[in-house]
């Protein structure tokens, strides 16, 4: 039995979707952006704000991601803005799972639980044109095109990921599930991860 | 419902014990070392050659692979030897296909058959101490520790399917299912697999 189900998606890729039906049939809390509202809190900062320096770094290039941390007109306890926000999600995420009983989706969860052997760590993709279709029901037109929009998302989280764990994004060694929803359908993809997570 | 599956695997994860148990409960093909012996068959070519020259690349690093192909001693059609082997492997692969109803274990088989919109492409991992165990309880021990025959097998695979697809091993996009065998067990992965072979 797995006490912990840490949930990695490419953007558009129904992850949400998926943890959400997790979490209502295993019982569990859901914690997508309850993290980001206990970071708030904590740091004093705005949601928006954490969210910008946060899962959707501001960074184009691996090299502009680099440097982004070394403007000395963002440091705070001595560490860089995007630094200090880590540290402070990182603990609200390892207090969380403390609880246990619970589903993360993003923030590198799965990283920062590694050291714990109750937890189950899923990635899911979805084909290009359904994620396409998917993030403009979800949120929209707008004046990008939604192939662009992809790109751009999968870059800064890979690179945000990367960036902090050290780890590759979506790699298969870091996971034990890893579906992609377009062929296997959100519906049977939670069932899958609930009973891999109950009899596993 | 899906006519071909496709395993690809990390050396010791149990891919061929599960190919095996989805091939026998749906009753399909399994084509493992067939290939190989058609292969043999069409080029009048020893197995243990090909298999030197095919999956097992005498390769240690990017650039041994990518000069190997041009020893002037090893030509043959105007190919290397060893494209000469991924060709009639191709073809092989391609000709199988065409009858449905099968599992091709490794062999580079996704790619091949990646225009088909009837193949389920599955990739298995497991945890290394996990693949250690079974590669010493498969093939026995030898002079060369068990991690170190891993890495080498792993770096081998890699090398030989980057180089032929251009596409990167062990990556999400390029499979709907990707299973630990360790966390998840051959039983319920194989299940897992079946089912979404019968029903997506």
């Amino acid at each position: 039995m797995k006490k912990i189900i840490t949930i990695s998606r490419q953007y558009g890729s129904g992850g949400r979707s998926v943890g959400r039906k997790v979490a209502a049939q295993l019982g569990f809390e859901l914690y997508d952006k309850e993290v980001l509202e206990q970071v708030a809190e904590q740091t004093g900062l705005h949601k928006d704000f954490i969210k910008q320096k946060g899962e959707y770094a501001n960074a184009t290039s691996k090299l502009a991601y680099a440097f982004s941390s070394l403007g000395a007109q963002n440091v705070i306890h001595g560490m860089s803005m995007e630094d200090y926000i880590w540290s402070v999600q990182r603990r609200v995420i390892l207090e969380l799972a403390e609880k246990g009983n619970c589903v993360f989706i993003g923030r590198c969860a799965d990283f920062i639980l590694k050291d714990r052997d109750d937890v189950l760590n899923v990635y899911l993709s979805a084909d290009k044109e359904a994620r396409a279709r998917r993030i403009v029901e979800l949120y929209g037109e707008t004046d990008v095109a939604p192939e662009k929009r992809l790109k751009d998302t999968d870059t800064k989280r890979a690179l945000y990921y990367n960036h902090y764990t050290d780890q590759e994004w979506g790699k298969a060694e870091y996971y034990d599930i890893m579906l992609n929803t377009t062929t296997i359908g959100v519906d049977r993809c939670a069932n899958f991860i609930i009973d891999v997570a109950k009899y596993c």
